[in-house]
């Protein structure tokens, strides 16, 4: 399960950004160490369809409060190059979402304040300090985007290793026999055709390749099928 | 080389902030489809050290213009569950992030209005098409949080694929002229056949898609159009 922990976020639009971010990446708990004023209009706004994690919102005075019930706090850190951090090797997003399969606990993400980040005392109240790769020429994201990139590394990593499709595809894909057939009858074709010999085995090579990586759907399969079959009565 | 491209975005503030993300992850060159009105104050705000991308933005007419010169064009949508794309099959943002480190060409990356997409016309004209997987309860991400996901998997795709192979040989994607020579030899090929009118224009369509789809090199894109062209002479 997992918790975002925003500390003393100052832009109120970042925060319903945020909370769409994490509905989009199906996580529900926000929790905010600061005041209440920053849950406004301009939030709720930003928030869209995700007006409920807003809702259900936690407030804190400190981020040690914040986490108290969590097994498994992850600091996150756009600024490695600086000295605060020199203390901590950061691990990358991917990592994080490797590591969190294996943890059956609370997770609490902790984003730092949009222009000075997270506090010495606050990291070390972390278990883990993660950084999302950039670019050196500038390396600081907008939060609202870097909770985007992390919630969306946890989210797919969990369902691939659930071993479920990514997303809800109406679309059938061909099953092994639909290739079959399929390459079958374009190289049944290739061998009918005048095509020089020492070609023929390099274009039967190539399209069952093409036909692996395109993730060619039943209904294609079928409907080239028809345009190798037809030909043969020629 | 990436390209951003968005068709009609409405709200200036997404622009600056898609800026911000593209130099986060090292991507220069911005495109707008749509007038120049977009790039106001809220833009340049919300790109922060991200100006000189929105400095150097091109504007054009249509998608057709913005893509003149792309090799691969990359469509992506957060409305797979819909009609409009039940004819494709996208791929995710990890797998188109592995198939880019095989292409050298332009890679363009189309990203459709905020509150409707693109449209069947604009698809047609794309190569590929990537989804977000997001969560079915609320699966519309806004559209800057898109391109800092989609731009972040090319980003640590590239850099972990520099790190464990420094020095690799890359297969030559097909450029575009090749593709539409493959493909206007097998629409010839599908018309002199004996294939019910009907069906010849499906045929033609899925051809062109699992072309599109399938990162086919210029050395396959060649063998193959010997497949169609030699079969013209019967």
């Amino acid at each position: 399960m997992i918790t975002v922990i925003l500390v003393n976020p100052k832009y109120s639009g970042n925060v319903g950004a945020i909370a769409r971010n994490m509905k989009n990446f199906g996580v529900k708990e926000l929790r905010i160490v600061g005041n209440s004023d920053i849950l406004d209009e301009e939030a709720y706004i930003r928030a869209v369809h995700a007006k409920d994690i807003l809702d259900n919102a936690k407030l804190y005075n400190s981020l040690e409060e914040a986490i108290g019930d969590i097994d498994f706090v992850v600091a996150t850190s756009g600024a490695i190059g600086g000295d605060r951090n020199l203390k901590r090797v950061p691990i990358t997003p991917r990592e994080l979402a490797k590591k969190s399969l294996e943890i059956e606990g609370k997770i609490g993400i902790v984003f730092g304040r949009e222009d000075d980040g997270l506090t010495n005392e606050e990291l070390e109240l972390c278990d883990l300090l993660v950084s999302i790769p950039t670019s050196e020429e500038y390396p600081i994201m907008n939060v609202s985007h870097a909770v985007s990139v992390i919630l969306y590394e946890l989210y797919v990593t969990r369902i691939e290793h659930e071993r479920e499709i990514p997303y809800n595809v109406k679309m059938r894909v061909a099953s092994k026999l639909e290739k079959e057939i399929l390459i079958k009858l374009f190289n049944e074709f290739v061998d009918n055709s005048d095509i020089p010999d020492y070609r023929k085995d390099l274009c039967k090579v190539i399209f069952k390749r093409i036909i692996s990586r395109a993730f060619i759907s039943g209904k294609e399969a079928n409907t080239l099928m028809c345009v190798f079959r037809e030909r043969k009565k020629d």
